[in-house]
């Protein structure tokens, strides 16, 4: 652990390396939430709220914009790599630092350093990001204190290496069983085969056609895949029951609602026993057509992409603030043994977001 | 336990009753091959020979036919249902009852009483039927003494209910694998889904019409079946790997090689990686267009049906011996704890079987 205390002095790639040696593994964020509290609290321009080891700090300025910088303070089990390490070219290595401690950093330092910004700004730092949905320390701030949240634009520093990445994509979760009749093999035509069943759904998935859909100006790619199948009762015996299980990966412009209705029809055909909806999170819009965001691009620069995968930028969504993935880490090295960020990425990241917000 | 020796001169019921008392699950056939060779050696009539835990006894009376009479003398586990029952509706229930002792009972009676039979006779008495192919004791015998089994025409004692069951269907058990590419599922189009290949596998099953061929006057009832499927990685991971398991059971006009080469072209249009032969017995021809089986079926009455489970008569059809199933239990009640056969079946199976071989 690092015994040295938290310097928001440091400068942002420092700041990462202090982070990644002060181990925060989910479920054990406490010390470092102490730690970020206890730092916050000596800027005098900043209101500090703490729910459980979330730490939400704002400004106060009466700015006519309010933007969110949010960060989970959390990390997956570390690999034997903490402590961290600098290496000859400029690229700091350590369990955390793209995923995303490198973030943190960059919040800490905009937080600790632009006290006259040019919009009132909003800091979350929350807890177990990297666990159950349930446990995720950002949807108990919004529960508990929607609030602390409120605000017109926000910017998750999730690893996207400098890039833009708007809104996300939902994704949901079905099993779809077939039933049928138990019998020998033998006598086959004295039974049902549940297994037979699952063909047109397998001839629906093999067939379908995922949209592309341009959302904002970002094309997004939704995608209706099985993910498990299972059936059989014993190797003699015609099996009475069998599972998909299919994941749909949607584009922003589809509600919660709409997502299983599409899915729905697609098997519409399909003898379906049960239709049985496992998991659900919903897409984010990008918010790019927002004007916070507008001026957010300009000064950030480059193209903005799609974000496939879901992120806590759907929260933010769920609760009016169209939000933004935006941070210096590398996102194909997240969870990763050597998992690494370039200090560059870190340095242009906070350099970026300090013009935006100071313009 | 029983305590009481083996007595032959009890009626084909009493000796049903004795033999369940005795018992003998696979495994545990010594004491009760002993108690067999024991007593048949007792009979002037018989030359006796043993194999490991088999017992082949034969007449020479220099017939210009011989005929085997076969059953195994090993049982299921015993759930709660031995020592034997006889209720007032002359019904004897236990372990063993209709799978196989009361068809032992009857082959044993016979041995016993019918000493001038109008064809040489073979009873083989063999153990471990109810577990792995390779324990087999009528699999040994015919490997190690191929001679003992000669003959023209053999009836296992295996419960058909008293009616004639000819041949048997083959089985042959396919794993029928695909393989794709690994992705996320946020990502789908990065790889390549090993579930939705096999689309068309299951299409090819759903559409799969059997044939209904008559062999011998019999009309068999081919299926083909997946019993088994099973895929998937994670519940966001685009599976690499899927597997189904198919069994085809097939009538005695088709050889081995030519059900593989049917299950092959079933699926010759899918995009199959592997397809893998887990299990394979052969069909067994009815054997009813032999003369010797002609005068059994006259003696015995009624009507034969096809046999669509494997039987050991494919061991027998191999050896180049044509057969059928004839015995006393009902093979609906075989394996179960509520195992039971009718008094009159026995002494009918036994009644028809002594007026064949002495008419």
């Amino acid at each position: 652990m690092n015994d040295a205390p938290l310097d928001l002095s440091l400068d942002a790639a420092a700041l990462t390396a202090w982070l990644v040696d002060f181990r925060s593994e989910s479920g054990n964020e406490k010390p470092l939430a102490d730690a970020i509290e206890e730092a916050l609290r000596t800027l005098p321009h900043l209101t500090v709220d703490r729910h459980g080891n979330n730490v939400v700090a704002r400004t106060n300025l009466g700015r006519s914009e309010r933007v969110i910088l949010a960060g989970h303070i959390d990390t997956v089990p570390i690999a034997d790599n903490v402590p961290s390490r600098l290496d000859e070219n400029g690229v700091l290595w350590g369990c955390g630092t793209t995923d995303m401690k490198s973030g943190v950093a960059v919040q800490l330092r905009i937080a600790a350093t632009v006290t006259e910004s040019n919009r009132d700004l909003t800091f979350v730092f929350y807890d177990n990001e990297e666990v159950a949905a349930h446990l995720n320390g950002l949807r108990h701030v919004a529960e508990a204190h929607p609030d602390w949240l409120e605000g017109d634009f926000a910017v998750l520093l999730e690893g996207t290496y400098a890039e833009v990445e708007g809104g996300c994509q939902g994704t949901l979760r079905v099993h779809l069983r077939t039933t049928g009749e138990r019998a020998h093999s033998a006598r086959s035509w004295m039974g049902s085969n549940a297994i037979h069943k699952t063909a047109p759904i397998l001839a629906a998935l093999a067939a379908y056609e995922p949209r592309r859909p341009v959302i904002d100006g970002l094309e997004f790619r939704e995608g209706l895949n099985a993910v498990r199948i299972e059936g059989g009762v014993a190797n003699n015996v015609i099996p009475d029951a069998a599972q998909v299980t299919v994941n749909f990966r949607y584009a922003p412009d589809r509600s919660e609602a709409e997502a299983i209705a599409h899915v729905r029809e697609v098997f519409a055909d399909c003898d379906i026993a049960e239709f049985v909806i496992d998991d659900h999170s919903g897409a984010a819009m990008p918010g790019l057509s927002h004007p916070a965001a507008a001026t957010f691009m300009a000064a950030v620069g480059g193209i903005a992409k799609p974000k496939f995968g879901w992120t806590d930028v759907a929260r933010f969504s769920a609760l009016g603030v169209p939000a933004v993935n935006y941070g210096p880490g590398d996102p194909l090295f997240a969870h990763k043994r050597d998992e690494h960020v370039e200090v560059d990425k870190i340095h242009h990241t906070e350099e970026r977001l300090r013009a935006w917000l100071t313009a």
